[in-house]
C-alpha cells in the first residue's frame, strides 16, 4: 500500500521554477515508493517484539517528541500540562488534556519540520482529512485512537505499511537486547536489528559509570579495571550485538575528540576514571582515546561505527533534575572534526574494513572539513543531515555544502534517527523531495543529465544507506 | 501619506520566479503600510525634543554613518575629505564637498545595503527624482537642505509621516533623559521612548569605569563599591528609565559570556574593577556576572534584557585615537551562545517574566545555537539580523537558517538599529520585502497556505516587535 | 580562436528562471571571450621556458591533481594505481592503466567542479567529441596524446589559444628562477611571471628551515641569523623576484595570525628556530611576526601580499611519509581573521603602498569578519573562492556572503590558483558564469541595472584582477 498524501499537496518543497519542479517531479516519483532504510534511530524494540497496539494518539506522538515539547516549553506550556513524567512521580496531565493542549498550540509549529512530519503521520498515515485544530481535537484525539487499536497499526503491520525494509534500533552495552532476541524468534531478526552504543561506559561523566564498568566486567567475564580487559570486554559485547542483527555501533559524544595515547596512559586514565578523579580535561581524553578504540575493534569486526559529535546535553539543569534527559534542552555546539579525528585517522584510517560515520550538528564543519575530509579517506563517510537539521532547508544546506567536495560516493544516504514511529515515513519522504529537488536544480542547470540523476536519487534514497551500512 | 517609490522599482527584492513574485506581491501589499514599531535604535532624542530643522544633507546622511564612512575610507578616502570631526580639533572638510566626494564614490555602494537606503531616503523621502551622480550631486545637495528646512521635515513631522508608531533611543545609564523629559511633556513619552544601557559601569574596561561609578553612586545615593550597592543602584536607575517610557536594557557585550558567581567572588572583582587591578579574563568575569545580575533585574521589573554580543569594536588603534569610536572599524567575532549564556538562563531561565533578546554577528550560531536555545527557553527571543546583517541576503540567510527550529513565535520581528533618521522606513522595508519573499517562498513550495502566510507576514512586520518589548 | 563548448550546454550553470536565464546569458556572452589574467597559481614555470609537448593524457591531468587523487583514494584506489610517485622509488602503474582506472571511476565526480575542468578540458580543448567512459578510454586516450604531441598543444600555444594575457607561477625564496629568466629572453617576461613564496624560511617547522636559511644567507649576502639581516635577505631576494616579473608575494600559513613584536624579542625567536628549539607556540609566534615584516616590505616595495592561511597540511602522516606533499589530505579549519590579522593591520594597515590579498577556507568568516575588514582598511582585499570553494556552489556562497559589506571594489576579481594548467579556461568559464548568475539574479531583483551589472561582470571576470595585482 502506497501511504497516500490526503491533505498534503504531492508537490510540497519541491522547486517553484516550473521547469526544475518538473523535473524534480520526475525524479521523486522514481524515488517516493522505494522500500525504507532505516539504520539509526531510537524506536522501541519492545514495540516490534510485543507487536502490542499504541495505547492513544498523545502518548505516541507528542509526550515522547522532544522537538514538539522544547517548542511548547518555550512559550511557557508546562510540562506537567504536556504529560511528561517526573522523577518526584508527581501527576501529569492526562493524554487527552495533553492533545488538547498541543492543539491549540500547534501553529507554533508552522514553517518548521515538526509540523511536516505531524501533518504527514495524521493525515498519510492515520486517515485524517483535516489539519489538526483546537476544534477538531477531541473528534481527532478519537478516531486516531480507535485506528491505533486496528490491527493494520500494531507495530509490526505499521512496519509493513511503511515499506521498511530494515530498522536498526539503539542499545546501551549492557543491553539484554531481549527483545531483539525475541524478534530473531519470530523471524524479524534481519529486519529488526539492534546497534551499539556504549556510551555509559565509555564515557567517565556518565552518571552511572563505575557500577555500569562492573556491569560489563560481571556480563563479559572481564577485568573491565585492566585497559585490555575492558577493551576485551567491548570486544565480546559487540560480537553479541552482532549476534542480535548489530552492523553499526553509534557513539555519541560531546565532541569529535579522539587520542592515541600509550598503554600506560590508557591504563591511568581507566584507574582515575574508576576512582572517580579524572579532571574534566582528563574526562575527555578517555572519551577520545575509548573512540580510537572503538575505530580499532570496528577494523577488526568490520561494525559500522557512527559518531554523532557536538550535542551539549541537558543544558537546563532544573529540568534535567526534575525530569531526565532528552527533555529538548540538549543544544549543538562547535565542533572541531579536522583536528578532533587526527589521532583515530591516523591510527586507523587506512584499515581496509573501518568505516566512520560523522554526524555533525555544526553545519560550519560541511564544507569545511568532513566534506574534504570524506573525500580524501577511505574509511570516512558523513553522514546525513542530523536532529535540528533533519528539515527541509537543512537538507539544502546540507547538499549544497558536502557534494561538491565529496561527491555522492561519500555521503551515508539517509536515516531518521527517531523516536517517533509514525514519522518515519515523512522523514523519508522529506529527504526524497529533497534530493529530488537538489539534482532537478543540477539538471536545470546542466550539471547533470536526467539518467545521471534518477539514478544518484534512487541511490540516496535507497541503496547508499545499505551500502554505507553493510546491510 | 504613502512613501512613494519614486525611482524604486515597485517589485525590487522579491522573488524572480513569477508565481511566487506574485505571491510575494500580495504578501507585501498586506504589510508595506503597517506603522512601524522601532524598538532598537540610536536615533538622537535631542532631535524629536527639539524638533529642530536638520541642517544639511551631508550632516544628516553622510558624516554619522558608519556604513558610508568605512567603505569610502577602504578605497582611500580621508575621513577629513568625509566632515568626520578630529579630536585634535583640527578643521575638516565641509558639508557640500563631502556631499560631492560621496557622490563621486556612490557607485562604491553598489548591491550594498547602503545603496538600497539612501536611494530610499533620496527619492521616496526627500523626492530625489534622479539617482545621486557627480553631475547632479550639488543641485540634490540644494533640493535636499532645502527640504530640510521645511515644516514637513522636522523629525517629528518624520515620526508621522514614517507612520513610526513607536521608537526606542539608547542612552547611558548615567543620562539625565532630559530630552525624554522634555518629550513626555510635549505628550510625546510614550511615542518616543528611552532604553537603558549601562555598559559604561558594566565594563571594567570602559575607558571613565571609576568615574562613571562614583557618579552612579552619587545619582542614586547607592554604594557602588559595595556589590549589593551597586545592584541596587542599577535597580534605581533602570526604574528612572522606566519612567520615562523605558520597556528595555541593551547590553553591548565583546562576547555572551555569562558567570553565576558567589558574592565573595563578585565583591572581589568589583574591588578590582574601581582599583584597576582586574586582568582581561577577570574583566570579563565582572562583565558575564553582570550580564546575569541584569537578567535578575529583569525577571524583577519585566524589561526586556537586549544582548548585542560580539563585536569587536575599535580594532584601528589610529583611527579610534584621532577620531573616537563608531568609525566602521568594530568588526564581528565568533560568539559562543551555548556556553556564553548557560550561566544566565540556569540562573533565571525560567523566571516568568525575563524576557532575553540575542543579537549575533555570527550567523553560524543561527541554526546552530540560538535557533536551538530560542526554542526551548522559555526567557529567550532571537533578535532580528543584525549590523552587516541588516540586508537582503542577510535577512534570507537569517530567515532560512532560524525558522526550522525557532520557529516564528521566538524571533523578536524587525528593528532598525539605525542612527540615521531617513533610513528607517527604507529598513523596515526591506525587512517586510524579506519577509515576504520568504514566506512566498514556503508558500510556492506547499510548506504553507497563504493565509497562514499573511498572519505571520503581519505579526513579523508589526505586531511582534510590539510583544517582544512589551509595547 | 574561441573555446568552443562542444559536449558542454550553453547555457551550463545560469540560473534556471527563464527571465534571469535570459539576463545571465547577456552578461555571461559579454564576458566570455575577454582575456585572462591569471595572478596566481602553480603551473610549472618549466613548461612555459621549454616549450615542450606534454607526454601523455595522464601524466598531464591525472597524476599531479590532488583533487582527482583524493576522490578516487576515498574509494580505495591506491595511490600506485594511479601513477602516484613513491618516494621509495618502487614502480607505479603506467600512464594508460592510470587513465583506464580513472575512466572506470569518472562517475565519482558527478556534481564535483573536478567534473566541469575535466568535461572542459576534454571537449574545449582536446576535442573529445564524448564524455570520458570505460568504453572510450583507450580511444580517447590516443587521441588526446595525438593531439598533445601538435605543436598547437605546445604550452605557449595553450596560453594564446587560451588567451591568457598574463599568468603568475609561483616559486620559493630561493628559486634561481632560471625559467623565468629563459622566459624574459624569449620575450615572455611580463606574460610568464614569478611570485614570491617565501615559506620555507619563514616557517621554522618547515622541514630544511636551518638549510634553507643558510641558502638564503649565502644567495643574498645577509646575516640570516640576525633579525635585520634576514630580513634585509627577504628584501633583496624580493627585488630579485621583481626584476623577473613578480608583483606579488604569496605566504601559505596554517593559521592567519600576525604579531608585532619587539626586536628583541624576534631576535631570541629567530635564535631559537635556527636552534630547532621553538615550542609549537613560539613556531606560531615566529611566523605571525614574519607576516607583519612581509607587510612591511610590501608596504616599501608595493609587492602585493597574499596570504593564503587556514589549511592543515598533510593530514594523513603515512601518506606524507611514502610520497610528500600536495596528496589531497591538506584539510581546511577553522581561522580567526579579525584576531589574527590585528597585529599586521595596526602596524600598516594604513600604508598607502600596502595591498594584502586575504583567501579563507573557512567560509564562516566571508560574512562575519573578512567583508568588514575589507570594507574598512584600504590596505586589505578579499580574494577569490579558494581551493575547495571554487565550485559554482562554493563561487554563490561567497558572492552572497561578501558583497552586501565588503561591496565589489574590495574584491580582488578571480584567479585559479591550480596546477593543471588544462583547467584554466574551465575555471575562469565558471567564475564568469557564477557571476553572470549572480548579478542575473540582483538584476531580476531590481537591487541593479543592466548597464551597471555587465560593467561589474567585466571587472570582476579581467579588470578587477589587473588591478588588485598592480599589473
Amino acid at each position: 500500500m502506497t501511504i497516500g498524501d490526503g491533505i498534503l499537496h504531492p508537490d510540497r518543497l519541491l522547486p517553484a521554477e516550473p521547469g526544475t519542479r518538473s523535473i524534480a517531479r520526475d525524479l521523486y516519483s522514481a524515488v517516493r515508493d522505494l522500500p525504507i532504510i532505516s539504520p539509526h534511530g531510537h524506536t522501541d524494540p519492545a514495540w516490534f517484539a510485543s507487536d502490542a497496539a499504541f495505547s492513544d494518539a498523545a502518548s505516541l506522538l507528542i509526550v515522547p517528541d522532544h522537538y514538539l515539547l522544547r517548542m511548547l516549553h518555550a512559550q511557557g506550556i508546562s510540562y506537567d500540562a504536556l504529560g511528561v513524567p517526573r522523577r518526584d512521580g508527581a501527576e501529569v496531565a492526562a493524554p487527552r488534556a495533553v492533545w488538547r493542549s498541543f492543539a491549540q498550540q500547534y501553529p507554533l509549529f508552522t514553517g518548521t519540520p515538526s509540523a511536516l512530519w505531524i501533518d504527514h503521520a495524521l493525515s498519510a498515515v492515520l486517515g485524517c482529512e483535516e489539519r489538526l485544530t483546537p476544534d477538531n481535537a477531541d473528534a481527532l484525539f478519537d478516531q486516531i485512537n480507535a485506528a491505533l487499536a486496528r490491527p493494520d497499526f500494531r507495530p509490526r503491520a505499521l512496519l509493513d505499511r511503511f515499506r521498511v525494509e530494515v530498522i536498526a534500533t539503539t542499545e546501551g552495552a549492557l543491553d539484554p537486547l531481549t527483545h531483539h532476541a525475541a524478534l530473531a524468534h519470530d523471524g524479524w531478526g534481519s529486519r529488526v536489528r539492534t546497534t551499539y552504543r556504549p556510551d555509559a561506559v565509555t564515557d567517565p561523566d556518565a552518571p552511572d559509570f563505575r557500577t555500569d564498568m562492573a556491569r560489563l566486567a560481571a556480563l563479559t567475564d572481564c577485568d573491565t579495571a585492566r585497559w585490555d580487559g575492558m577493551i576485551e570486554a567491548h570486544r565480546r559485547r559487540r560480537a553479541h550485538f552482532r549476534a542480535h542483527g548489530a552492523t553499526a555501533t553509534d557513539h555519541g559524544h560531546p565532541s569529535a575528540m579522539t587520542a592515541d595515547l600509550p598503554a600506560t596512559e590508557c591504563q591511568r586514565l581507566l584507574t582515575g576514571a574508576l576512582a572517580g578523579t579524572l579532571t574534566p580535561a582528563e574526562a575527555e581524553c578517555f572519551r577520545a582515546q575509548m573512540l580510537t578504540e572503538m575505530a580499532g575493534l570496528s577494523a577488526e569486526d568490520g561494525m559500522v561505527m557512527q559518531i554523532h559529535a557536538g550535542s551539549r546535553r541537558n543544558t537546563d539543569a532544573a529540568m534535567f533534575s526534575a525530569r531526565g534527559a532528552n527533555m529538548g534542552a540538549d543544544i549543538p555546539r562547535r565542533t572541531d572534526w579536522v583536528g578532533g579525528l587526527d589521532a583515530l585517522l591516523n591510527r586507523h584510517g587506512h584499515a581496509p574494513r573501518l568505516r566512520v560515520i560523522a554526524f555533525t550538528l555544526d553545519e560550519t564543519t560541511y564544507a569545511r572539513e568532513l566534506a574534504p575530509m570524506a573525500g580524501y579517506w577511505p574509511a570516512l563517510m558523513i553522514g546525513p543531515p542530523w536532529w535540528f537539521h533533519d528539515s527541509p532547508a537543512g537538507m539544502r544546506r546540507y547538499l549544497d555544502q558536502v557534494v561538491e567536495t565529496a561527491g555522492f560516493a561519500n555521503l551515508a544516504g539517509f536515516n531518521d534517527d527517531t523516536r517517533a514511529l509514525l514519522s518515519i515515513p515523512a522523514r523519508h519522504d522529506v529527504w526524497r523531495r529533497a534530493v529530488a529537488g537538489f539534482l532537478a536544480r543540477m539538471v536545470a542547470a546542466h550539471q547533470l543529465g536526467r539518467t545521471s540523476a534518477e539514478t544518484i536519487a534512487t541511490d540516496l534514497s535507497y541503496h547508499a544507506a545499505k551500502r554505507a551500512y553493510r546491510l
